[in-house]
């Protein structure tokens, strides 16, 4: 059933840096997908893509550095939105109204009023858009989110998680590397990159089914860690004594309306070992990301002679039982693409439900509430930590919305009878 | 020149309870301390403690449940506050209004009015007051001082912290074993126990001496955890449908003067193991207490194969070239007393600076502004996540105090010319 090859997809790329490229590369191995356009605002990474995609599949997409060129062509079924971050929801927009399926690479929003633009354009289409946050397919957050399904950790109640990851390097050198990040970081102080961990909380939560995120609040550090980095390794260049907004860890709390709460980290200008600081508590069990380990409630061990009895246990005791099924048929058929392989499956994810007609795991009320809690972050921070409210973009449809329809590549609780 | 036995001190113990006990017992065994007076407001622990010191020191103290009483005596010259937290200031006010030097043990404020009747007792008499933070005299929290102290972490940037202790069962049988923290947990929701895990990180981010906490806003989650451990453990019983206000996890953060953030994490009624999750991160490194490792650049390995080449390194490397000099002294002496031997220390710290007339390394200020965390997030949550203000308790001295005066159980960086 799964990594089935439906009637071939014909896709449009909008995006060709870094990610873009890499992800293309995965593309053109897909054998029910082609290439039909490719788009970059810089010409050299348009060629580039053309001789990759001549090269791995024997025809040569149009190539552009106007999207809009690219979304009036006919023979572009769906595209793929992999720019910098705020231009993601224009560019979807866009692609929705030309009569495209969208999938748009992760990132937050710059205002709510996009996230809003995003909504209403896919309720006026009907068609699929949604968020590419390959975490969400991620082989230990859909362990987590099979044990918690399975009722292991008894009713949530706290969810953490973080992008901690140095990116000093990356950052200092955007300039020179044309990378949008530096940009955001330059001028911007918020939670600018929350979706690898929120996108799988808000599976874990039910949010936008049965549930939602009614409010947050943030507080920033202040930011040293670019301008000691600058200062080191750009010295003597203009850039050097850049003036950096971001604060360099950036916590924010958001409040369920179920009564759950999340606590989310940003902190990728300090000199550390990547993580995303997975953590779910509820009330039967907790799992840590950290240190690798849970502790269940009558399944974990404990030390009844030590004053605190409870005792870690290590998530990996967890695997064969609790791996999850999409999980185990993956490593069946063979691991492929980037990040540990979860590139590839949220890609197919998306492939597979255009191709089927069925709803995309990830849709528009997910990829809006997911992206406004950057913008509204930065409100939170600019008026001194004030809780903002979180809009509701389905309109009130949270109360009732069930479980998404059954699909391989759900992420809800009914995936397992297809297994 | 540590563990120096000086003149008797003659102490009165107010509040007999499991903690008042059990620091009694280590008390008797001191030979520069007497205890000439105890206190509780029920009659057979009383009795409890004067056998007990009958029994080790072959005197008996006086005995009272009005710890009015106990203030009166002359021959009582410092008082020992170990009763529930909503008492301690009260008692601990009237004792320096009584010319008794004062210690408390820990717990937060239910008034921001409280602290400042405090501070202002000991400003008017000049007696000694210091909270017993007993984590602050830990081996790893002290370790971790001496890190920060000799420039592994760089500039500090954020800490964190968490009381995360399943207690159910001591609060589920609180009314049985009259323990205060039932009726706290019942009524209050709030970061109600913060001391454990601010007092280190505050000695480690100089507040009250160049730095302080300018605001701070909570978040609780639904309470659940007590709820369902009184309904199968109190079953039958009128207590088992009791309504906990208490959120099962609750999160603070808190912003300094000089930029550093602050989160704290109150996490007692949910299963789980125990841990003060400790973190510490700065322009040069990191120490996460959960896995027990540190990244230091330029001293932790590096994997330059991995997309992310920053490697996590035990903390236990840095046990020697870095534990603290009062620790290997402890060591060396023998530790004794509860919690791995910081409560210990943590008397030592009022005895020896009482009877040398040397500050307490703990004083009124960090007294006041720990204690105030608890009612001000009770106040954040209250508004729904609104920042609040801390108070400046020095009222402005804190612009201009240096480190403490040098002293073998001070927290700043000037112990370490003593050993």
């Amino acid at each position: 059933m799964v990594f089935q090859t439906g009637e071939t997809l014909r896709l449009g790329i909008i995006g060709l840096g870094n990610r873009g490229f890499g992800q293309l590369r995965v593309l053109t191995d897909m054998p029910d997908v082609a290439i039909s356009g490719v788009c970059d605002s810089y010409a050299d990474r348009v060629d580039k893509a053309r001789s990759l995609v001549q090269e791995k599949c024997g025809t040569t997409p149009m190539g552009t550095q106007d999207y809009h060129q690219l979304l009036a062509r006919d023979d572009i079924d769906a595209v793929v939105v992999m720019t910098g971050w705020t231009s993601h929801i224009e560019i979807a927009v866009a692609a929705l109204h030309a009569g495209k399926a969208v999938a748009l690479e992760v990132g937050g929003a710059a205002s709510l009023d996009e996230c809003w633009q995003l909504v209403r354009a896919q309720q006026r289409t009907g068609l699929p858009c949604m968020m590419l946050e390959n975490c969400c397919y991620g082989k230990v957050e859909m362990q987590v989110l099979n044990m918690v399904k399975k009722g292991l950790f008894g009713e949530l109640i706290h969810c953490q998680g973080g992008y901690h990851h140095d990116l000093r390097k990356e950052v200092g050198n955007g300039d020179i590397d044309r990378h949008y990040r530096q940009q955001n970081f330059i001028h911007r102080n918020g939670e600018l990159y929350p979706t690898h961990e929120l996108g799988p909380i808000c599976k874990l939560l039910n949010v936008n089914r049965g549930n939602r995120m009614l409010r947050l609040s943030a507080m920033a550090s202040k930011a040293r860690g670019m301008q000691l980095w600058m200062q080191k390794h750009r010295a003597g260049e203009a850039i050097a004594d850049t003036r950096f907004n971001l604060g360099d860890v950036v916590t924010t709390m958001i409040q369920c309306a179920q009564g759950e709460t999340i606590v989310l980290t940003h902190d990728c200008t300090l000199p550390r070992p990547y993580s995303r600081g997975g953590l779910v508590q509820g009330t039967q069990g907790i799992w840590m990301e950290d240190n690798a380990s849970v502790f269940i409630s009558g399944l974990s061990p404990e030390n009844p002679a030590h004053w605190s009895p409870e005792i870690w246990e290590p998530f990996a005791n967890y695997d064969d039982p609790y791996g999850h099924p999409l999980w185990k048929a993956y490593q069946q058929y063979g691991l492929r693409g980037g990040h540990d392989g979860m590139d590839y499956l949220v890609l197919r994810a998306f492939i597979e439900s255009v191709q089927q007609g069925t709803p995309t795991p990830i849709d528009v009320y997910d990829t809006a509430a997911w992206m406004a809690v950057t913008c509204l972050s930065e409100q939170s921070i600019a008026a001194g930590g004030m809780p903002v409210e979180v809009p509701d973009f389905t309109d009130g449809r949270w109360i009732d919305r069930g479980p998404a329809l059954p699909g391989v590549y759900a992420l809800d609780d009914v995936y397992d009878r297809l297994f």
